[in-house]
Parts: C-alpha cells; sequence; structure tokens
C-alpha cells in the first residue's frame, strides 16, 4: 500500500503543534507556534499553512515522499470550542484573542489549501485517534474520558463519533454527577468536572486533609503539612499518591469512586464496549484506577455486567492530540 | 404510492396487542392476546402467527388490501429485555413463565412466517414510532423517554437506535441521578427511575406529605389525610394535582426537578432536539411539564441553551405500543 500523509494540528491555548503523520499512525516531523504570539486569526492561519507547507517540503525521510500541503491526504485541526459542522471554533475560554467565530476551512482556504480539512475539539479528536491508530482499532461502540484542567470526552456510536443537532455532543465532563453539589466553572453545580478535573483532585485533597487532618509521620513524597491550599497542585498529590501518602491516597479513591458512577452511567447510555482514560491526572496509574474500576462494578446496571472495561489509552502522551487531528481525516 | 401494510406486537406482561398497521400509521384492527393464558413460548408463538394471519386475512377495508402474513412487509415485536441482534427476549423478569430465551424470530419461522422480523424492547419501539408517525419524522438526534412502573429510554444518534455492543443500551432509567439515593430494584442506589417512575412519584407524594404534613383544607379530588401510604397511587397523586392538591402539586414538582436534571445530563451526551416523554405519569400535563421544563433549562450546560425541547409523544397513548412495534419494521 502506497503511503498517504496528513498534518494534525492541535491547537491550544500556549502552543500550537503542528505533526506530519504517515498513514501507519507514525508522526514524521513536527513544527510548534506559540498561539500567544498572534493576536489576530488571519495572521495565525497564514503561519500555520506556512508551518505545514514546510513540513511537506521536507517530507518523510524514510519513504523519500515530498510534497506541498495539496498532495496531503487532509488536514485535521484539534481545537478548544470547535464546532465539526462548520470548521471552526466559537469564542474559545482560554484564546480570549479569537474573538467571535475563527474559521479554519475559510482561512486555509483563502491560504490555497485545497485539500479535505476537518475541525473538531480536543477530546473527539482523541477518541478518534484512539479509533484510528490506539486501543480502539476495530471497536464500533467506545467512550474517550480527557481529564485534565476540565473534562472532556469523545463517545463513539456505531463507528461514529457522536456530534448530536448542535455539532458539541459528548460533554460528559459536565454531566451533573451530584445535583447542588460543587461550583463548576460553568455556573451549575455538581458537574464531574469539579469532581475529576486536575481542579477537582485539588478540591478534594484539600476537603480530605480538612476532614483527617496532616499525616503523622512524613516520608519522601508526601505533601508536608506546611503546604498551603494554594500550593497544591493535581501533579504534586499524583507524585503523593505513588509515594503512598494516606491523604492523597484517600483523594484519588474518591476521584476513583466519583468517576466510575460516571462511567457506569455513560454505560446506560450507549453500552460502549470500553471507556478509554487519558490526561494528566490519570497517570498516577493504580491509585486512581483500581478504586475507579471498583467503583464502576459497584454502579454498572447488571445487565452490563463485563461488557465494558476502563482502559487508559493506548497511545503517547505527547502524541495523542496530533494523531487525534490528523485521525480527523483519516 | 402502494399501500404497505406490517403487523405491530406489543408484548406485555398482562396482554399481548396485535395491530396491523398501514404504512400512514393506520392502524387497521387489532387483536388481543392474555399473556398470562401461556405456559410455553411456542404455544404463545403459534396462537401469535395466528392471530397475524387472521388480521391479514380481514385485510383493510378502506383499500381491499388482504393477503398471508407473508404478503406483510415486516413483523414487529415490543417486548421486555429484547435482544434485537438474537431476535429474542431474555429473562423478562414480569413473565416469569417464558423462562430462559425465547426466541420469536426461530418461532415465527418454524411458524411458516418468512417476511422481515424485528424484535426490540418497548422504549426503543416507542422511539422508532415516534420517529416514524409521530414527532420526530425528520430528526436526526432525539431521545424517548417513558415513564410507567420504571422509566425506560430509546436514543436516536444519526438517525438510527443507540443499541450498543451489547444490544441494550439506552437504560436512562438506571443513570444514577443520586449517588448513595433511594434504593432501586435494581439492587443499586439513586437510578433515576426510583425519583421519575409510578413508584418514585409516590415515594415522593409520602415524603412530602411527612415533610409537610397534610393539607388544612381539604378539596374535592385532594388526597384526605386518612389516606395510608400503603393506598397512595401514582394515578391518585396525578389526579390530585390536577384539582390542585398542595402536596401532589409539591410531589410532581420534585419529580420534574429530578427528571430535568436527567433530561438536562441526557444532552451532554447525545445533544438530541427534542426529548420525548411518554406514559401514565406524564399525562397530568402542566404539574409536571412546568417543573420540569424549568429544572432542564436551569440545568442545561449554557452551549446547549435553546437547542433542546421537551416534548410530550405525539402519538395516541393506545397506538404508541403498536406503532413502535410496527417502526422496527418499517
Amino acid at each position: 500500500m502506497e503511503n498517504t500523509y496528513v498534518i494534525g494540528i492541535d491547537l491550544g491555548g500556549t502552543n500550537t503543534e503542528l505533526g506530519l503523520v504517515r498513514n501507519d499512525g507514525h508522526i514524521v516531523a513536527r513544527h510548534n507556534l506559540s498561539t500567544t504570539d498572534y493576536s489576530a486569526f488571519p495572521t495565525f492561519a497564514d503561519d500555520m499553512v506556512k508551518a505545514a507547507g514546510e513540513l511537506c517540503a521536507a517530507g518523510d525521510p524514510d519513504t523519500g515522499w515530498r510534497g506541498t500541503v495539496n498532495d496531503l491526504r487532509g488536514i485535521g485541526i484539534g481545537a478548544p470550542n470547535a464546532d465539526p459542522n462548520t470548521g471552526s471554533m466559537v469564542e474559545p475560554p482560554n484564546l480570549k484573542q479569537f474573538k467571535g467565530v475563527s474559521n479554519f476551512v475559510e482561512e486555509f482556504r483563502r491560504c490555497g489549501v485545497t485539500v479535505p480539512m476537518a475541525v473538531d475539539n480536543d477530546a473527539n479528536a482523541a477518541a478518534l485517534g484512539e479509533m484510528v491508530y490506539g486501543g480502539a482499532k476495530g471497536m464500533k461502540h467506545f467512550i474517550m474520558i480527557t481529564l485534565g484542567t476540565g473534562v472532556g470526552s469523545g463517545i463513539v456510536v456505531d463507528g461514529k463519533l457522536v456530534h448530536g443537532s448542535t455539532g458539541t455532543a459528548g460533554e460528559l465532563g459536565h454531566n451533573i454527577l451530584i445535583p447542588n453539589g460543587r461550583p463548576c466553572s460553568c455556573g451549575r453545580n455538581g458537574c464531574l468536572e469539579t469532581y475529576t478535573s486536575a481542579r477537582g483532585i485539588v478540591k478534594t485533597y484539600i476537603e480530605v486533609r480538612r476532614e483527617m487532618g496532616p499525616p503523622k509521620e512524613l516520608f519522601p513524597g508526601w505533601i508536608p503539612p506546611s503546604t498551603t491550599d494554594a500550593e497544591i497542585h493535581s501533579i504534586t498529590v499524583g507524585m503523593a499518591a505513588s509515594a503512598g501518602d494516606p491523604l492523597a491516597l484517600e483523594t484519588f479513591r474518591r476521584v476513583g469512586y466519583w468517576l466510575g458512577i460516571a462511567c457506569a452511567n455513560a454505560v446506560t447510555f450507549s453500552a460502549p464496549e470500553c471507556i478509554f482514560l487519558m490526561g494528566g491526572p490519570t497517570k498516577v496509574g493504580d491509585p486512581l484506577l483500581k478504586p475507579l474500576r471498583q467503583s464502576f462494578e459497584d454502579h454498572l446496571l447488571n445487565i452490563y455486567a463485563g461488557s465494558c472495561r476502563i482502559e487508559m489509552s493506548h497511545l503517547k502522551t505527547n502524541e495523542v492530540a496530533i494523531l487525534g487531528a490528523a485521525a480527523l481525516v483519516s
């Protein structure tokens, strides 16, 4: 089979990364742009297309392929608040410089790009990346949940991403887990995100410390009692859990418990065969995964027993965003 | 366009009703079998096929059409615990006489039926009925929620029922609405069903009466204070609400509040353009619908504002089950 190439673009609040991706999932080369350097979207689009052109011109040393952007199979873009129907992003909350609607397809066409393009949010892109290049190959029904600053999700039903009537379906981070629970940045209360995002983990650690008091002894890696609430970071809590800090372990036990309920609820919707997890807070591993899987089993409706497993994404952390974007046009 | 006909069969714990349905959604004729008369599934299947044959032989007086079961476009069956993949029902909880797996397709084939057949649970059938004959015509994304003894749901994504990897997706009645909440018949706690089914309404009325005490004055239709907990029925609560009984109104206010959260959560999944409701407890109308719509708006994530409405099923109560079953093969 002849090799084909796509450009995957991962647009983030700080950095935007482009990758030239071969059809076997190998990222041939990357290029980084500083998102914050741009105050207007058209200039940003100019530079993305230029960078894509340079990646194509340099080509794939393994196969000898070289070309222009219009020799690609397509360009896929993962971006916050993406509207897949129009190929744009709409008022992205962490990219205040790009006001209103920023249309990738229109701007890239203006820059001479004629090949297929697809735009979607990062969690949806990650789900497709898992399906095309990762652990969900051949699966018809699965869900990807991304834990980070927020909680995102991509839902695949019958082998296709669920976009719904608005194009923005699959926001499980804003499923209300506990009515009248913790306040959420969305203005409502009790969203899954407030319990299982990086910020949710910090909140939970602070709650746990208030309830249990600081540990009696202090071992390497544990969070010292002198650490103020404001100094707690989800990464620190993760490292402390790995070091056996009982407060951090209790924190992840609760986070796993909540996420297990959310996963069990998701199964009543689409009966996926797997729920994949990715993102910083999942890297802690067993301190999260063990209570999560236990809670999932405990809360799963009996007719689904044994039908759905919970797994970490099979893609590498530093590749998933680009592979996900690439998968949008694969 | 020439008329075509299907038989829709609604298999219930007490009665099983067959209907001859014309492609314009008109139920030409019906036949009723008493489900409890049968102790073995093959005999039951014999009689269903026989009844279907008689309906076809009598035909449609409006058009002059007559035929045999094999002149039909198909036979659709709505049944509890249906497995659409195998065309069977599995250990239906209210039909203890039919143990193990009862395969409709195999039994009907044995009886000489050669036309297409489809089997699904009643809520999924109702959703398809709404799509083919009711208010969801032309919709690609919608959800049907059925309130009754339990709470069922049928979810349509991209114009197709979501069956998931198990064939049994779409059980929103067992979405955990309140972790560690009311005990559910499924053995878990806090399922939507425990708050919004007929039994949930009764439980809520009893709670409300305990909290608020009986009404000071008693008007016609209100539930007298002498009524014991065991005598409360969801229909009585509905009638009392229509008569202005403050306890019954408060009951439906709470039920609507809970169902509104569940509907808002469902939107984060598939972003439907409409959520349809059907079933006995919904007949009370405004006392349920007003607080439900208010709670739905209050709990809907802002990106979905205005994108999804809540409506009663457009199908007649006494037609929906047969039309739904018919729609499975339409």
